[in-house]
C-alpha cells in the first residue's frame, strides 16, 4: 500500500480529495493537515467523515508530511504550496501540488497574476504539468506534479485536437467558461451568499483571470506557438461543474461529423475523456461526481465557425480527481483504479 | 383609460404581462383569452391573481378581442399569432404580437427556422420590430409591432453601439448565451424537469438557434452590411433572466475607458438601458423584475478584444416588459409609466 | 403626499420596503438613511436603483429624519431601533418599527431573547403589534407600530382561526415553518454561504428561536389563556417565503369542508389573507413578490388531527408589505394602496 | 463474486443502486432490465456510464433474469414489482424488491392506499422489511426483502428509542418531513418542471401518503401497541436527500443530554447511524451521496416536548444504498462493504 497525505485537507479540494483516496484500494491515508490549534479527529472538523474514518488531523509541517508519506498531496492556497514543496521533494518524496504555484514556467506571470514574486524558481523546471492526456509519460516518471487549474483543463482538453490538426485560425480563439461555485473555494465572502448567487448568473474578471496564462503556456508548447485565449469565466448558481464553449474561426470547409471524427480518434483511448455523437453535447450533471470531461462538437458552416463545448466536475477532473489520476500514474497503478 | 386585452394569457409570458398591465395607470385590461373550454376566473387559472382581480378569462375569437380592446397583446405560440393578426388589424386595432411570427421580413428564413409557411405576408412590411432604443419612431407610429425575442433584445443592445462605431471587424462576432428556464415557456417536457436541469447546465441548439436570422436581421437594417452572429443559447438553473457575453475583434487600439464612454453616450437619454462603469459588469438579479438591460464593457488589450455583457429579464425587458414599453410608445404616454 | 424616510435602507427588509414605496402613488419618500461614511447616490449603494430614482442616502440622524418625515420606518438591527424610535416619537412623528424592539411586552422575555437590556420601556406599552388582521383598529390610531416577525405573522393568521373557535386542544400545538435565506438578513456569514445551503435543508435554533415568545404573547392576548407553541424553524435554499406547518389535536369530530369554511368565513374581508378550497395547499412560489399570506387546512380525521398550512413573502407579508400595509392603516389611504 | 441483476435500471433508483453494485467488491452486475425495444448498451439509455461499463440492458422476464443471477434487486414501479418476484423466487434466487410491493402486511391497507388488489399474497408472511438496525437477524435469512420507503426509513429510525424507553406518550406523533424532488421518480409531471419546483416549496398529499401505513405497521410491530404518525411530507427544491422533524410530547422530565445519550446508545454499533452531539442538528448535504442516517435531538422543557431530526440521502439510505446493506447481510458479506 502506497502512504499517502493531504496538506490542506479541510478546503473542497481537500475535502474531495480525501473522498476519492480514501476508496481507492492502493492506497493508505496516513497524514492530514490543517491549520488546527491542535489535533482533532478529521470527523470533527468535517462531520461528513464521521463513522467513515478515524484519521486525525494536525498542523503537520511539510517535514512530517515527507516522514510518513510515499506521496504528499498539496491542496494549500496558491503561495503557501511553494514553501511547502522544497521541503517534501528534498525528503525524497514527491509532491502532487493542487494550487497554480508549479504551473507556470514563466515566474515574471507568476509575479503579475498573483501578486507575489516565486519563492521557488529552481523547481519550475522540473514540475510537470498533470494533464495526463498531453503529459501523461512525463507525469509517469515525476517528482513534482503541477495540477492542472479546473478552467485550462476544459479548455486545453477541447481545443487541442482542433488546433492540432490545422483546420482553424490558431491564433487566437474565444473560450467562454461557467463555473459552479466551489470553484471559488470555501470562505465567508459577501459575493458568495446564497441570496447574492441563488437565481442569478454573472461574469468575472473579465479579461484578467488568472488561468489565461496557463492555458497559452500548454497551448505554445503542444503547438510551439503562440496561441491566445480570450477567455470569460461565469458563476453559474450550482455547486460543482464547469462547461466551458469555445469558438473558432475554420480556415476550410469541414462538416460537424469531420469533427466528431477527430475528436473521437484523438480520444479513442483516453479513460476519461468521453466525446459525445452528433448533435449531443455535454451536460454538467452528466460528469458531476465523476472524473469524466465530455466533449461535444459542431461546425456552423455558413459562419464558417466550429464551436466546442466541454464539460468536467471542477472538484474532481478539475482538481481532486485528476490528481489520483497523477499519482495512479506515477505509482504505476491502473489509470482508472479507485473511480 | 386605454382598453387592452391579451391572447394567450395562460403562459408565462402572458401572465407577466398581465402583471404588469394591472399595475399600469393608463389602461384598463378588458379581455383575456386562454383556451378554455368554457369562461373561468382568472383567478381559478392562476391562482396566484385571487383576490387581486375579478377578471374573467374565455376562449374570445381574435374578433371578439378586437371589439372589446384599442390594442390586442397576443401572447400566443408562434404560427398562432399569425392568423389572430390580420382579423384584429382588419377592424382597425393595434396589435403588439410577442410571438415570433412578424419579425422576420423574409419568408424562407421564417419557413426554414419555425418550420411552416407564413399565411400573413402581406403583414410583414407594415410590422414594426419593437425595439424601442432602434425603431422608436416607427413603433410610436405602428398598428403592428413585432415584440423582439429575448436574446436578440440582449444581442441587439450589446453590439449595436459597437459595431455602428467601427473600432471591430463588423462582419462576424461571437455571442455566448444564458438564459433562465422560463425562456423555454410552460410545458411538461422531461428535459426541463427539475431534476433534469437543476445543478447541471448545458448549451442547447447549438449552431441552429431561431433568434439567429432574426438579430442579423437587425444588424444588417440597421449598419447596412450583412453581420453574422455566431451563437450560442445556454440553460442556466434560474427561473429567469438572460446574460449575454459578446466577443469582437478590435481593428484598432481602444481603452475599455473608451468603449464605456461610447455605450454610456449611446444609451445616455434611454430609459431602460443602463451602462455600468469600468470594471463592473452585469448580474442578472440586478435586472430580475425590471424592464432593464444592464451592460458592461472591456477590452482585453493584449488579445485584441472588446467584451460586451448584457443581462435582462427574459420575461420582462425580453418579452412582456417591452411590450408595454412599446404599447407607451405607441399610445403616447410615457415611455416608463407603469413600471 | 405623506413624507415617509427609511432608516436601514440596505438591508434586504429596507430595500424590498423601497421597493414598494417607490411605487406607491400617496407617498414621497424623503429621506434614505444607511451606515455609510459620506451621502451617496442610493444608485450607488443599492444598484439596482439606478435610473430609478435620485434619492441620496447619508447616515442621518432620527432628529433629522423626524424633520424630513410624517412617518419613518425603521429597518434597523435589533437593539438598534429602540435608540432611535424615542427621537423620533418625541418631535410628533410616527414610527413603523420592522425589528423586534417593540414587539414583546415582557422585557424579562427580551432581555433574554435579545441578550440586552431593554432600553426605552416607556414605549411598549403604546407600541401596537402591527398584525392588521388581528389588531387593525388599534393600528389606524398608533403612533409606533412594531411590525410583526416573519414567522409570527405566518404562525399567528394560521392558528388563530382554529384556536378561538375552540374545536382543538389549545394548551399547544406544533408549528413547523421554513424560510428562505433572505430571512436571516444580508452578513457575510460561512453557515450562508451558497455551498452552504444550495442543495441542503436543516433546522436551527431547534426550541430556542427568539419568535417563540412573541407568537405566545400574541395568542395569549388574544385567547385570553396561555397557550405554547413547539416551533423549529428550518431554512430552505431558496431566496424568499415562508412555509408553516402546524398541528393541532382535535377535540372533537370536524372535517376538512367544516375547516376550510371557518378559514374562509374568518379571512373573508381581509385583502391579503387566501383561503385555498378544500385539497388545496399554499406554495410559495404564489404568494411571492405579494403581499398575501394563503392558507390551506386539512382533517386527519382517523388521527384527530387538524393540519393548517400557511405561506407567505417574508421580505413582503412578513416586513416590508406588511409594514406599508401599516402605514395605509395608520395614514387613512386604503388598505391595498399601492400593491 | 455473487451474480447480481436490476430490474428496472432506468429509473433513479436503479440508476444509484447500479452504481453503488459497480463498485462493489463481491458482487458482478449480470444482467440489467429495462424496457427497451431491444437490447442497447447501457451507456446509450444513461449516457452517465459510458466508458465506465458496457453492459447490455434489454427487456428480459423475470425468469432470464432469474437464470442468469443470484440475487435480483427490482427497482420496478408499485404493483408491477408483485409480479415479477414470486417467478423469481419460484427458481430460487432471492429478491431484494425496493417497491411498495412487499412492505405492507395488510392487504386492505395496500389496496387502499396503492389502488390495487394485491397479487402476490402469499409471499407477504415471508417477505422481511429491510431495515437493518430493526431486522437485521432476519434480513440475515430473508429470500424476500421489502426495502424500505425513504420517508419510514428516515421516520423509524428517529422514532424508535424514544418510543421504545416509554419517556414520551406513545399513542401519537406528529412527523413534519421534506424531500428533494427524486423521490418523485422520473417523469414528465408539470408539476415536476423546474419552474414549478424552483424558489418554491409545498406541502403535497397532507394527511393521505401512502408511507403513514408502512410506518405505523413497524411502529406497532416493534412496540406491540398501536401508534399513530401525523405525516405531513413537502417538496424541497433540491436533488436528493430528507430531513425529517419529528415532535413528541414528554410524559417525564428529560434533558436534551439524556436523549442524546439515548440514541447514541442505541445506534453506538449501527454503522448507518450517526447521532449528534448537543446542539447539532442534521443537514442534508452531510448525508448526500452516503448511506448514513444522521439524527439530532433536543427538550424543548417549558413545552415538554422532544424534537428529533433525521436525515438521509432518499435515493441511497433511502433506497438503493438500503438494498445494497441488506444485500451484504443476507449474502453475508461485512454490511459495509462496498460503501
Amino acid at each position: 500500500m502506497l502512504k499517502v497525505g493531504i496538506m490542506g485537507v479541510r478546503g473542497y479540494t481537500g475535502e474531495e480529495l480525501l473522498k476519492i483516496l480514501l476508496r481507492h484500494p492502493e492506497v493508505k491515508v496516513c497524514c492530514l493537515q490543517a491549520r488546527v490549534e491542535k489535533p482533532e479527529l478529521l470527523s470533527k472538523l468535517l462531520p461528513r467523515f464521521s463513522k467513515q474514518t478515524d484519521l486525525v488531523c494536525a498542523d503537520y509541517t511539510p517535514e512530517v508530511m515527507a516522514k510518513g508519506c510515499d506521496v504528499v498531496f498539496l491542496a494549500l492556497p496558491h503561495t503557501v504550496s511553494m514553501e511547502a514543496a522544497p521541503k517534501i521533494l528534498k525528503r525524497g518524496k514527491r509532491v502532487i501540488d493542487l494550487s497554480a504555484d508549479f504551473r507556470l514556467k514563466d515566474i515574471r506571470l507568476y509575479a503579475r497574476y498573483y501578486r507575489m514574486e516565486h519563492k521557488a524558481q529552481a523547481l519550475l523546471k522540473e514540475a510537470v504539468y498533470g494533464l495526463p492526456e498531453v503529459y501523461r509519460d512525463r507525469i509517469k516518471k515525476a517528482h513534482l506534479v503541477a495540477n492542472p487549474g479546473c478552467y485550462p483543463t476544459g479548455v486545453l482538453l477541447g481545443a487541442l485536437p482542433l488546433l492540432k490538426k490545422g483546420w482553424v485560425q490558431d491564433s487566437l480563439f474565444v473560450a467562454d467558461a461557467k463555473s459552479g461555485v466551489t470553484g471559488a473555494g470555501r470562505s465567508a465572502d459577501e459575493s458568495l451568499q446564497f441570496t447574492e448567487v441563488n437565481e442569478s448568473f454573472k461574469a468575472y474578471r473579465v479579461g484578467e483571470h488568472q488561468h489565461v496564462p496557463e492555458m497559452e503556456q500548454v497551448l505554445e508548447e503542444s503547438l510551439r506557438k503562440k496561441v491566445q485565449v480570450v477567455f470569460t469565466p461565469h458563476l453559474v448558481p450550482i455547486n460543482r461543474g464547469i462547461l466551458s464553449t469555445l469558438y473558432f474561426q475554420l480556415k476550410r470547409s469541414v462538416s460537424t461529423g469531420d469533427l466528431v471524427s477527430l475528436y473521437q480518434e484523438s480520444y479513442a483511448k483516453e479513460p476519461f475523456v468521453r466525446v459525445l455523437p452528433e448533435k449531443r453535447f455535454p451536460e454538467v450533471k452528466q460528469v458531476v461526481q465523476t472524473n469524466f470531461c465530455d466533449i461535444g462538437v459542431a461546425v456552423d458552416a455558413q459562419r464558417k465557425s466550429a464551436i466546442v463545448v466541454t464539460a468536467l466536475d471542477n472538484l474532481i477532473k478539475g482538481a481532486g480527481g485528476q490528481a489520483v489520476q497523477n499519482l495512479n500514474l506515477l505509482a504505476g497503478f491502473g489509470e482508472t483504479v479507485g473511480f
